[in-house]
């Protein structure tokens, strides 16, 4: 049986739909979260509520399940516990799980920003300017490096929270002064567009891209998305992939300017509007289905329409209290 | 037929899937916005791109759609075209349409926020302690007669957008000095929770309340909510409606606080979180169908269980550009 876990799955609903229709009768979709009424739980065919990720137990709890539902690969939709994955690889590989996630040394990489940036200048990969210290950044800004605007984020963190475009000297030093975060100073770019790929758990090649341009972006992702396809994004991809250790989903925003693409980060998971590449027919859940049975996917890159609209809105569940799962306690 | 004409409905995918399972064949829900990638318009049996309803030709292009498509009755779901179908109410009624939104008095009323205060403290109706100047609130607050926190909002204005929690004189002092917004200074409560209700077009009778409970808010309304039923509540509703003069669906906010009620504002439109009481089987638009066919809705309050709960998560549209209606040009 197909039986894919999917950890903290949130409000990802429409992603265990898509899931659960690609898989139909040859799997169960399992879904966990620590909140009992995380609407993506209610669309699996078997949910768990379990403790969260900083507990002890966590990884146990996990693993329990696994044995218990039979599960053959399993991922995690929640940025902070990719590091966790990875970190325990190898204890589901021995009970026959895939565990779809970055090395440890990869994880790394796409959490913390910053190293990620060096990493990728040392290796001649495009990605923009960045400096974290403050004092860096002066140190180029007045040897005319990089001028404002500048976009700010923090080093390590996920979303928008506590990004901002900058437009002067004074506002940087007053957000280094507030010091709500650890934050890195980006060149501002325009272009920004994104891609989801599906790297292979055997080859570690990127199988499949699908790209697409932000329409309207709200509080927490892109909300409208347009695909399109350019090979000189292809290539790029494929240039640097040799780079990292992924198995499985992974979303990457990139920028383009005079021609040429540059890699802003990677988050190694289904990204939020990986939804557009399923409704575009790339189905990265036909992938996981071939790493589970042994097969190595094909590389198809490009298989997909170019002006197809991804448009978000909200739904709901309804449902009732007395039907709800407990929520976990010691 | 019941067709009803429902205006710039952006978002409101499921809004528009839950009419239409109501209405079934016995009318269409044609739906129109003023951007070809409004997520929602897909959901209609019939849509239509339209202006901006700042455009001159708006109410004439609404009512050339009324004729076109026989519809029975219109309403908006964004908060600036309330003030307008409200001016032009005759004008839908002489083609046989019910206008489903506030006199312009009443629209006045729920869209100034200040002016709502005053018409309510004037009537003896449970609000939130409000201020509109500084100094007044500064005499107030000198006097013992409110303290910090307080609650900042717009006068005018929807959503959270501008609205925050403010703890001392200084950071009040500064955002009425950064003068982002034309505020209104108002007590803060808890026990937050909101209700919407349907008032008969033909007998201003409010017929239907469904109340729920916040357990979550993200940005731009209640993401999780839980339904509950206290009878000081509709009976509180029933006491101040007089005061108005609605038809058709509206969305209230309240704070409790030992033992009472307290109105903090009227949007005179479905909700947001409207979904929820459709889910629990409280549904507005069978209410609309009656009134559409000459008949007055009786009052039926609380037909429903405490305890269901929406969860609110994204779902997506997916749809190709070449199959886009072209956006509105002059």
């Amino acid at each position: 049986m197909n039986n894919i876990l999917c950890c903290n799955a949130g409000r990802r609903g429409r992603l265990m739909i898509d899931m659960r229709k690609t898989i139909g009768d040859s799997g169960n979709v399992v879904a966990t979260d620590n909140w009992s009424v995380a609407p993506a739980i209610f669309f699996a065919n078997k949910q768990y509520v379990v403790p969260k990720i900083t507990h002890p137990n966590y990884i146990q709890e996990v693993l329990g399940i696994c044995k218990k539902e039979d599960i053959k690969a399993i991922f995690t939709l929640i940025d902070p516990e990719i590091d966790l994955l990875a970190s325990n690889k190898k204890k589901f590989e021995e009970i026959g799980v895939l565990p779809l996630c970055p090395s440890k040394q990869t994880a790394d990489l796409c959490f913390d920003k910053y190293s990620m940036y060096l990493y990728l200048k040392n290796h001649g990969v495009n990605t923009p300017l960045t400096f974290h210290e403050l004092d860096d950044f002066k140190a180029a800004y007045f040897k005319g490096e990089i001028q404002f605007p500048v976009f700010i984020k923090p080093r390590t963190g996920s979303g928008s929270v506590g990004a901002h475009k900058v437009n002067t000297m004074q506002d940087l030093e007053n957000y280094y002064a507030e010091n709500a975060f650890d934050y890195i100073i980006q060149e501002f770019m325009q272009g920004d567009c994104d891609a989801d790929a599906y790297i292979d758990y055997y080859s570690k090649e990127v199988v499949s891209i699908f790209s697409k341009k932000k329409i309207e972006t709200r509080i927490g992702g892109a909300s409208k998305t347009i695909s399109f396809k350019d090979q000189r994004l292809f290539d790029f991809v494929q240039s640097f992939m040799h780079l990292f250790d992924f198995a499985g989903a992974i979303d990457m925003d990139f920028f383009f300017r005079d021609g040429e693409y540059y890699l802003s980060e990677i988050n190694p998971r289904f990204g939020g509007a990986y939804l557009h590449a399923y409704g575009a027919g790339v189905d990265f859940f036909k992938l996981i289905i071939n790493n589970i049975n042994g097969v190595t996917n094909e590389v198809r890159i490009g298989d997909y329409d170019e002006g197809v609209l991804m448009l978000m809105y909200d739904d709901v569940v309804i449902t009732k209290e007395v039907d709800l799962l407990r929520d976990y306690h010691d």
